[in-house]
This record gives C-alpha cells, sequence and structure tokens, in this order.
C-alpha cells in the first residue's frame, strides 16, 4: 500500500478508463474513498456490485462535493454539460482531471465553467480495448502506458504534480505536451487509424456477391486488425471526431493522396515503387516493438 | 503419429508457410521424407539446421524428382518461373500444390507448363504472421485456421482429396472454392486491408511536426493494430497486389467513396450518421470472436 494521494476520488462516468483507474487506485491504496457520477443506473449498478467504487450514483451532490480529485471520463461531447452540473460541488482546491482523446475541445468546454480555485489539469491515458464499461476494466490497463497531461501556463504547478503523481503510482509514464500538438499526434496515431478501420469494416459489410460470413470466417488474413479497433466504443469516437477535426480532416488528406499514388502504382504495375513503400514502413513496427508498445 | 499421406514432399520456398506446413508435416509423421527447393542458400542452411527438412537446395533434379506432392511457397509473383524449373523433374502421377493468396493469377501462371499426368490443386491456407523466412515457421499455425482450395472442372478428384487431408491433418478446415470469388474474397479479408495498413503507416511516417518517435511511442492508441500487417513481407506483398489488381482496384474505388463519406459527415458535423456507422461495425468484430478467428 502506498500512502494515499487523495482523500476522496470522484470519477464521472464510470466506463473502461475510469473504472480501470479506480480498481488501480483501491488496489494500490491511492486514496481513502472513492465515488463516481454516472447518469447509467445500470453502470453505477455494476461498479458498484464489483466494488469498484464505494458510492455511486446520477447525485452530483452526493458524489462530487468532498472530493479532492474528480476525473472526467465521458465521452468528450459530454464534457461541457457535466462540467456545468458538477461545478457547484466542487470545494476549492479541489482538482480536476480528465482522460479525454482530445484536448483543446477539452479545455475549450471545461475550464471556462470551473469556480474560482479549482484547478483543472487536461489529461489522457494512452490505454484502452475495444471493450466498453465498468465490468470491462482491470487495474493494470495503465501499466506501462504513457499518460499524456496538457497544463497550460496559467495551471496551478501543484495540482499537476499530483496528478502526474497518481498516472505514475499506476504504472504509467506521464509526459507533458502542449494541447494542440497532443491533438495532433492523436489524430495520428488513434483518431486516423480509427476512422480508416471503421470506413474498411463498413465497406467490407457491404459488399455484394462476398457474403459477410466469407469475410468473417477469412478475416484472420488481417481484416481482423481493423475488426479490433472498429469495435470501439461509437459514442466515444463520434465525439472525438467532431471534436478533433481540423487534425482528423488534414491528415486524410494527405492519407488519401498516398493511398491514391499507391492505387496508380497497382494500376501500373509499378512493383518497385511498392516494393520500396512496402519496406519503408517494416522498420516502423519494429520501432514499436523495441519501444514495448506492441502489446 | 498418423499413417503417411505420402512419402517425400518438396517445398518450393521455405518461407513462414512452408517452413510451419514442414513442421506440422514432420511432427505429425505425414510423409517420410521432406525436401525443399530454394534459391536462397542462407534459407537453405536455416532449414536444415532447424531440422525442418532433410535436404534443401536450390537444385531441381536433387529435391524435386521423387516428391509425390510439390508445395509452391514463393511469392506469387515468382510461380511461372519456379514450375518451368521443376516442371522436368516432376514425376507423372505427382501432385503440385500451392499457399499462394492469389488464385486465377497463379492458376494462369503454373498449369500451362506442368508436365500431363501432373495434378495442379491450388490451395491458400488463411494463416500467418507478420514475420517471414524459415525460422518464423511453427507447427501450430495452422490448427483451427481455413484452407481454402480451388481446384477446377477437370482438375484429379483425387489429387484434391489428397491435398484436403494433408491440410485437415495439420489442423486446418478446408473449404473449396471457384479462384475468382476467392481472389475477390481475399481482396476484401487481406489485401485491402494491408493496402491500407501499409498507406496509413507511410502517412504518419513522412508526417512533419510529429516526431516518427511520438508516433511510436503512442501507437497503443490504435496505430498498433495497423503497424503489425504493414510490416509483412514486401516482396510477396507486391506480388499480390500486382496479381489481384481487378479485385484491389475495384474495392478500393468502393473503399475511397466509403471513407469520403465519413470525412464529409465529420467536417459537417452530422453525429448520428457517424455513430450509426460506427455502431454497425461493432456487430461483425463480435461476429468475429464468435467464429474465434480474434487471434
Amino acid at each position: 500500500m502506498t500512502a494515499p494521494l487523495f482523500d476522496t476520488i470522484c470519477f464521472v462516468g464510470i466506463g473502461l478508463i475510469n473504472s480501470s483507474l479506480a480498481r488501480a487506485v483501491r488496489k494500490l491504496g491511492l486514496a481513502r474513498r472513492l465515488t463516481s457520477l454516472d447518469c447509467d443506473p445500470e453502470a453505477c449498478r455494476v461498479a458498484l456490485e464489483l466494488g469498484v467504487v464505494d458510492s455511486a450514483s446520477a447525485d452530483p451532490a452526493a458524489e462530487v462535493a468532498g472530493a479532492g480529485l474528480v476525473v472526467l471520463g465521458t465521452p468528450v461531447g459530454a464534457m461541457e454539460a457535466v462540467t456545468q452540473a458538477i461545478a457547484p460541488y466542487l470545494a476549492s482546491g479541489a482538482i480536476v482531471s480528465d482522460v479525454g482523446s482530445v484536448k483543446t475541445a477539452v479545455i475549450r468546454d471545461v475550464e471556462p465553467f470551473l469556480p474560482e480555485g479549482v484547478h483543472f489539469v487536461p489529461g489522457h491515458p494512452i490505454a484502452g480495448t475495444e471493450f466498453s464499461g465498468p465490468a470491462a476494466g482491470f487495474a493494470e490497463l495503465f501499466q506501462g502506458r504513457w499518460c499524456i497531461l496538457t497544463p497550460q501556463a496559467h495551471t496551478d504547478v501543484q495540482a499537476t504534480a499530483r496528478v502526474r503523481a497518481l498516472w505514475e503510482a499506476v504504472g504509467s509514464t506521464v509526459e507533458e505536451m502542449d494541447p494542440a500538438h497532443h491533438d495532433r499526434v492523436l489524430a495520428v496515431t488513434s483518431h486516423l487509424p480509427h476512422l480508416i478501420a471503421y470506413t474498411i469494416v463498413g465497406t467490407a459489410n457491404d459488399l455484394e456477391g462476398v457474403m459477410e460470413q466469407e469475410v468473417i470466417k477469412f478475416s484472420a488474413s488481417g481484416f481482423r486488425d481493423f475488426t479490433r479497433i472498429a469495435a470501439s466504443d461509437p459514442i466515444m469516437w463520434r465525439d472525438i471526431f467532431l471534436n478533433n477535426k481540423e487534425a482528423v480532416l488534414e491528415l486524410l488528406q494527405r492519407f488519401t493522396e498516398d493511398l491514391t499514388a499507391l492505387q496508380r502504382s497497382i494500376r501500373w504495375g509499378e512493383g518497385e515503387v511498392l516494393e520500396k513503400h512496402f519496406t519503408k514502413t517494416r522498420a516502423i513496427r519494429r520501432a514499436i516493438i523495441d519501444a514495448k508498445q506492441d502489446r
């Protein structure tokens, strides 16, 4: 047991990420009391039944009041409304953080609604699975993973340090980054890959002449790697794309250009161009394995 | 030990697939003698050193003569040359099969060069990893996987039955299919996914402002699922795209249309359209898990 970093932590939205964080916090004794604010009674029931938190309901007065740290884990499109709902119950000196996959939009939606004396430390743990909900969480999710914090010039240094300590305690390596840069990096490493995966799975599904059951049967040949991420939470991803629009659209443009070039090489039988491109991409995979981010 | 199905099996090209098949055949005692014809002395050395085959060289007279089954496991672009090289040494009644990822082109390149009395049974095991070469193979690769055979109207029924028995013995479920249909199904489940993965990994790599080291660090958020298949053998994939051109190009067209539609929905903030699409793709992943093809 580590010394507690907080007395009470409130998890707003008890899905995969927040329920995993709650499990890790409990396991390591990083807080004395864990609560959850969630508008879904079923999520609250499951979280309580699994002992992930001590208290869970849709009542901000009951769950948020007295929390030294409040972690926003809702889809990013809900952050503004949620912040407005909890603001009246935030104690002065309390820290609000989040686990949203976009940072510029979250800062835009959260910060203006926080009362004086409440510190906001935007964060994003680079971890997850294709499963959702409180039952899908597990305490080890963040071990050996990165967690990005995007504090701003005016962010309280002590508050940032305490949030960093929490993520380091659950096994993550923390990196601080400018919010806009975060959104650009994640557009490449996460948002575009998910959009592509969603697209190709849809394309395959709509294909006449090839039965869906055939696509499923023979998916081991590559397709299944796309379906894993195309199974991620639809609401969460809808909100990510709508809230990181510019970076995603710019990248999509580049991706389409590159795909068109390869398409042309196939059409014209430019074997050397294809081989050269395919060889280059190999090196990146090796680097990911070396960086131990391959599982 | 099962009863041997063949006296001698010759593996032409001792890479991931053929070396895995050789290991399984040996482990199960499905043949008395295993040989390999490979133009790469290093591959022959490794295959011999690992005891994958009893004899390996670049000499068709030594390796092919006397084989009751010859399995072509070279990149599909090399099948024609390889067939011409081995044809003089093929015994009458011998069976030639292959493990190529495209079937129409392989039939076009192999069948015309086979002597009278030699039976050709085109095949494609739906199994593999992103690694290549004889050292990457393992006997269990085909367990619980599908193997597609694409015999034609004139293909000897006995020959097809013996090749089917071999794949079933190593743990695969065999399905017979029309070659053109195979090429269309695999374009969806394998060829397009690989092309997309190769493209996005290249796009990420060329992105200024985002460092390659950042892409690698944060790849756990989706990108890494693409890098795995983008690490596959470049020559093998070059040949697949050049030899299944029509099906791949047609699919690319559909994929691009679908991607453009999602892109437009993001640009115009059509949240409901995105959510609907993302929800649909989830069901396919579930089906793949149910079909036990998810690992």
